[in-house]
């Protein structure tokens, strides 16, 4: 069970890991040379205290340290009581949701780890903002996507931002990098996926017409950057091309949009 | 055609439209008492260009005015030139865009004018996020929604922020507002369209069964703020209460994205 400190002053170095919450994700200090994993939020929290990453401090406010109670029965991390006043000079701003926790980053997990047992995945190539790739982690999680695998050019899936616009998902649908692009796709097809690429060509083939024929395969759905899209040498290495019915005068969707479109698509049936 | 005006002195009144973009939604001066339509970059200008929305000026630099050169040639109002430091210095920050173009507000239009002819519409209740709604009138337009309708609680969508994440788009869509909600909901119906709910409950429709019985009827798409959802009497209000499906353990989705699937899957058909 957590222990409960109160803290008056901003100044405490017990509060370091929260200090200046807008440049929090670069630490040159701490051996990743990132910064640490913040949740905000009882949501996130929660959703921290349930996933892969050990929360190592707490700082908020008496209310949110009752709504999390239960939750907070399964660490021994500390929880730093503050006013919203002393934490708003901790992390430079004032933060209406209360509270956060940082976790130290776990080692990165392999492909091969986070595609077993996995029927549906998302492979991301160059989505290097981290607001799509927060929205990307949230709609995985809702729409039944199992893992997601970044390619070449994607965000950090940890960085603060992220981890917000995931709602805490970020940090329960596996990820991992690949070591070789685009050459791990083909990891992904000799263990059994099909891999779909998302394009606005329109000679690919709907979403509709090529789930229909996957039902019972394990898919791996790629997408690439709203701007550029996929690359060529990514293209040619998957097995279908797959675009989204669009109006016409209209060019493309937002990146997690069009990947929750595939996601939904493949939840269907 | 457009007259070229160089301009090197950024406190020209001339450039008072474009002063201050981080506030130029609020313009006590201007007889709506809100900012113009500010239109940001190639692609949104086009699109103002192509809508009911008539630029009364534009400001951009040299290589932006090549670039628009023929749209250019069907309006009238002046295209201020200037360098990318003293467009910063109007505009209180560097724009990578490039080129803005201001439109006076039009007179609204009714529901009566927007659903004519409409065979699919969304009617937003409680959208207060200007990102939310511009991403709602993007996917509307590239998944074939004719209009939206804004009930209660809506933001404008003309704000800056909204036009821009709509891709421009919220100049094309033709929307309107309520005046009387949710009473207006009974417009629509008498107007021949079934009206469906987005709604987490389990117990609702899935959205591609609810969608399978209407391929041949007008349709409304109902659509409210993501924490709360929609509130009970619109909920009264509908015909048809939909879900989307989730994933164990996950509670909802952006509430754009939810809107897109719902666009979807009408779409589809």
């Amino acid at each position: 069970m957590t222990q409960v400190i109160d803290v008056y002053d901003p100044s405490d170095p017990r509060l370091d890991d929260f200090r200046d919450l807008n440049s929090i994700d670069r630490r040159p200090d701490l051996p990743s040379g990132k910064g640490l994993v913040i949740a905000e939020g009882v949501l996130v929290v929660q959703r921290m205290l349930a996933s892969r990453f050990e929360p190592r401090g707490f700082l908020g406010t008496d209310r949110r340290l009752g709504e999390l109670s239960d939750d907070l029965e399964r660490t021994e991390a500390p929880f730093y009581r503050a006013s919203a006043e002393v934490m708003a000079d901790v992390i430079g701003f004032h933060l209406n949701r209360g509270v956060l926790a940082a976790a130290p980053r776990p080692p990165e997990l392999s492909i091969s780890q986070v595609i077993e047992g996995a029927r549906t995945i998302a492979v991301l190539e160059g989505v290097n903002d981290h607001e799509n790739l927060g929205s990307v982690f949230r709609n995985a999680a809702g729409l039944g996507v199992d893992t997601v695998v970044f390619g070449l050019g994607c965000a950090d899936p940890l960085y603060r931002r992220a981890v917000r616009v995931s709602m805490g998902h970020a940090l329960l649908v596996p990820y991992a990098w690949a070591n070789s692009w685009p050459g791990d796709i083909e990891l992904l097809r000799d263990n059994g996926f099909r891999v779909l690429a998302m394009t606005p060509n329109p000679e690919a083939q709907t979403l509709a017409t090529a789930m229909e024929g996957l039902a019972r395969d394990r898919v791996a759905i790629l997408v690439g950057a709203e701007g550029p899209g996929l690359h060529a040498r990514t293209m040619r290495a998957s097995d279908v091309r797959v675009r989204i019915p669009m109006a016409r005068g209209t060019d493309s969707l937002n990146v997690a949009t069009a990947a929750a479109l595939a996601f939904y698509e493949r939840a269907r049936r």
